[in-house]
């Protein structure tokens, strides 16, 4: 079929397949030589961006929605991926001009009592992936899926602009009682590497000695007895993450202050 | 109208009324003499608990809807009231199996197509509140509405054991960056007072010398010139919130270890 008969179908038939009234909206960090990035997808026949997202099959678990819809826009599978706020609130959702607006522009129609024209509050969800590992896809809707830097991110549709403020913010918390990285960093990293993820992410310098210090406190990290030449006879060692203390921590959350 | 009328009515034209798809549900806490406690329901014609809990209006915020459902059962308003996960994929939500046993007990019969026998997401909020203030109410469904130690919880209906659980971490992890207290103390305090509460609230021993100095620091607690006399040649200084500071740490949140 041709996107503008799967988009018929969805009008027609998508109430039949999802639940209503919910949708996932996923604000997917990618980390790449200390910058911050945000996936966004450019819709079709305007100049608007928006996060991916989409809507929650009757037969599957709320988890393996979110991660279904991150698989479709990036190829990748097995993420962390984390449920933070439901939004509902904003005028959008309740009158729902601006999502009309946008499927005129597409020339399709959303008849008044359809299911998605109803009012939909989003679940977000984060995700932090190694940007270099992405396959970035559009959807439906869009034709256009790419990176932006979270520091230069324009106006976006909807209430996406919030969503990623606030994704953002419970990242930086989650930092305190989380630990995170096994899959933003190579196995066997510099300190100066996981000192820049970490001040990347938070925001904020970073002390260079107390930094390596707590993690090595907790356990997460482990120095090895390999160095690494970068040149100029410097050498530093090498650490990687204990896995099982990693795991352990993710399970049952960590307690630090950075 | 009489409950059954109502019950029946809620069945026939909710629809109308409520979004589908959606309920709320409510882990609410109470802190009263260095005990931790939970708000349940006992529903009517069986041995069963469960969490307060409600529907979403068309016309109202999700906020809104919380804040409505915790003043119909605790009769206070302006409550602190956070979000914390989505609950749906449980086998409950899904079969529904329970939910019709309930109701059947209630010699209530829900017609299979009927909007309330849909597959239902939770949106779990907790609040905490000072338990001697909350005159609690039971709703439709319920003929009871009670404290429960949080260490004696019974095994409760659909997926409630699993909702004050995650309440309960969440709570504690958010100890670390948001201030509490402001309505669980009276106005001037001891230190000892505060202590047991982040004793009671963390479920774990803290250091009597190095916990106020950490909220001294913090500046959301101030020493005053008062003392309180409490007998045996014992007057321990008195101590309140600053309130600038502590309305300023709601919003740009603490980092701090306990």
């Amino acid at each position: 079929m041709d996107t503008e008969k799967l988009i018929q179908d969805l009008i027609d038939n998508g109430h039949k397949t999802y639940i209503g009234n919910l949708s996932i909206d996923c604000t997917i960090f990618g980390y790449h030589e200390r910058r911050l990035k945000v996936l966004l997808l450019k819709w079709k026949g305007i100049e608007g961006w928006s996060l991916p997202g989409g809507r929650i099959k009757k037969t599957e678990t709320l988890q393996a929605a979110a991660a279904r819809i991150l698989q479709e826009r990036t190829g990748l599978a097995n993420i962390f991926l984390k449920q933070y706020q439901v939004f509902g609130d904003s005028d959008f959702r309740v009158k729902q001009p601006e999502m009309t607006n946008l499927l005129k522009a597409m020339k399709i129609t959303v008849p008044k009592n359809n299911w998605l024209a109803d009012r939909t509050f989003s679940i977000g969800f984060y995700a932090l992936v190694e940007y270099s590992e992405v396959d970035p896809k559009p959807d439906l809707f869009t034709e256009e899926c790419n990176w932006c830097d979270i520091n230069e991110l324009p106006e976006l549709l909807f209430d996406h602009n919030e969503m990623v403020d606030l994704a953002q913010k419970t990242l930086r918390q989650e930092l305190s009682y989380l630990p995170i990285g096994s899959n933003l960093l190579p196995k066997k990293f510099t300190l100066p590497e996981i000192h820049d993820l970490y001040e990347t992410l938070l925001g904020k310098s970073l002390d260079r000695r107390n930094f390596p210090k707590k993690l090595l406190a907790l356990g997460i990290i482990k120095k090895l007895a390999e160095t690494r030449n970068i040149g100029a006879h410097r050498s530093p060692f090498l650490y990687r993450f204990d896995m099982r203390n990693y795991n352990r921590a993710l399970q049952e959350g960590l307690a630090v202050q950075f």
